[in-house]
């Protein structure tokens, strides 16, 4: 039997990206002055103007960019990132064509484990080192008594599709994921926690895993549009 | 421990509807007589027109209409489900605010569990006794390990977000889908085999299960529609 | 020639609607039952749900409604409609298929004439009686023209889709839209003005009149929905 | 009074790219590899997966691409083009913002007049010298009528988005519109007539003639996709 491996982070790598604060800039320019697409890069004035988008909640100027990232995690956050449907494309690995490998995740020891109070209120504690202990056995166990009913039926024979109705949501899948400026932000406002935010979210942490790492990009790609979204209570245009 | 249950099927229920072959004419009449949107329900019309319709791909007049379903069935077909995006809405059954209950699925006997080809060019094969014994047993070892550690997390005081990680995905969810006819159409082009079809396609029996039971509902909502598709390639418009 | 008929108004009819305020607690509270479809009619609990929804930012219960609506109003507000993508449907009359009529936009004596400010901040002022007088002729004389021009072509045996490329963007088209709960909230919030916003909008006049009709209708099909949307500031959820 | 310009033409100019053949094999490949993201540029490879996934209409992978066009053409032209919801989005020329320029839509000589036909089933034949010269004078007249009309309101203080109301649709407006290879495609097969096509379609020529110049640079970008998409009656996968 194959060994299993664990994990306690997602990856998110930018695979590649046309996305500048002069896109929605240049963009939105076409509103007022029309006629003419020549790409001014002028800074100054692309702050005033993309403040202003996002303050009066202009979206479609952030549609003009593109960003494309790979994405390991597990099942479970995957299931939770494709329910955002509308500027987001994604192709995932496919347990129909290949077998997947079997590499899981286990809380950190710093996850908060302990859930408190009622849904819609819910906040998290950590645990005791009993309660991490208890955990982590507990995963540990089911996902090898998984994996070796998958590799089993695989020997056997059976299809990938059916063997692998047995696998965890823990297990980690891979997928590549392209949105736009706006349809990022409008993922950031739900699955992360911040000061910022004028309407708070209560993220899963390992999805807030995967949009932190999101965000950082987005950042270093588009400080300007970054900054005027925290500023404007992080609310997507 | 909670007993496990396994079941071989999957619940749709046509919740509402507001989906008639009427719709789709009277939406699409108004590019050629405008100024009125007087129902006039003459199915003999009506049908000249929704195959033009279909043929020629004209595809918004069937957006006008609505269908919700109410859907049980396990996670790995929800999976293939949420793919589809633009015309679909859903709401499911959260792991993060509930217990999950221990119902899973096993295949049926009639199931093909064998595997023969290459990727994009699948063939299913009916298994041997052996075959179809090797996998429920594997199936029902996991599964009741997997909900054995589930339970244990949740009764130690763990996150049920957290305690989820180790429930595999055959274990069933409950969901509301909403569409339009258009984006049934084009749900069921990609995940139903039909001799009908201009463009074959090659969906996992279980989700195939789904698209079925939805289609007959449509098929009895919309008869004129439905008929024109199969007429018409099963090509959504 | 055809004597040309000017309007002041829009028309908006709810030609069919599936949406109820217990629609969007039904498919919410799947997250948090699961398993069980039971519509329970409980007013009282749906508000308490709703309004968390609302507040939350919890947008896809919202999503499992559906209104149609039937509009006639100047080209240049279609065009503004149109531009709402998401959870939009539309079907319009085409001016490539029928001779469009000549009715007209003129504004009605209350409407702001006058514009002053800046791009992103203008505010608009009734103009004199001088003002209204100039506008009416100026208008009534060039939709004149163009449609005795369009005609002209059309007897010459022009095609429908040349000739009407003089007509201006002030003749009424009419169209079907079909939307849901959650879409047409994210256009009432962009396309009226209200001291509940939370989010100022600048729309112009003639498209707050299509909206405010149409919030007429959805405040009464969902008076709990249509309440918590105000109560939050009028931010689609 | 301003002099009024006529173009028989459409600006499209490719603003910026992000899409390549290689970009859709490398998203495919994560279904049957998953786990490595290395961007094998192998164009022999590529050809037949790309090849498969067109036959076989798996269109996500296609989706990670994004092209911004800078589109310059007729307002009926670019409110045929915003019709295209899923995977466009659009920034346009504001006639709320800025005074529209006198640039108006004339027919060049070899663009067919004359309609014959019956609705759904129209062709187009040339007009005699006659008839262009009628069209001309109809059109010269009533966009030179229009336009003084529209300077008349604004020299009166009208503000510009009430005096625009009697700008015909023939009048040029400006856009940024991106997409991906996906929606693109989509849109090429709505807004072409080709022999290659399985399904056919009958664009007005205006928009074609936009059509035609964004399929020169799709094919120039991706040239492998372009062929695919040829070779498989170009429906968009």
């Amino acid at each position: 039997m194959t060994a299993i491996t664990t994990r306690s982070d997602v990856t998110v790598q930018l695979v590649k990206a046309s996305a500048t604060d002069s896109d929605v800039a240049t963009a939105a320019r076409v509103s007022t002055i029309g006629g003419s697409h020549e790409r001014v890069v002028d800074l100054e004035r692309d702050e005033g103007l993309i403040n202003f988008l996002m303050r009066d909640r202009h979206g479609s100027p952030f549609e003009h960019t593109s960003l494309t990232f790979y994405v390991e995690a597990p099942i479970f956050v995957a299931r939770e990132h494709f329910r955002h449907r509308a500027g987001w494309s994604y192709n995932e690995e496919s347990g129909r064509y290949k077998q997947l490998q079997p590499v899981f995740y286990v809380p950190a020891i710093e996850r908060p484990l302990i859930q408190v109070g009622r849904p819609g209120a819910y906040e998290f504690k950590h645990g005791s080192d009993a309660h991490f202990a208890r955990t982590a056995a507990n995963m540990l166990t089911a996902y090898e008594e998984a994996y070796i009913a998958y590799e089993d039926m695989l020997q056997a024979g059976i299809a990938r599709e059916v063997a692998r109705m047995v696998l965890p949501v823990g297990i980690y899948t891979s997928y590549y994921a392209t949105c736009n400026a706006r349809s990022l932000m409008h993922f950031l406002g739900l699955r992360t926690k911040s000061r910022w935010a004028t309407f708070p979210s209560f993220p899963q942490q390992e999805i807030e895993m995967v949009a932190a790492k999101m965000e950082d990009r987005f950042a270093e790609l588009m400080p300007i549009t970054h900054e005027a979204y925290n500023r404007n209570g992080r609310v997507a245009p």
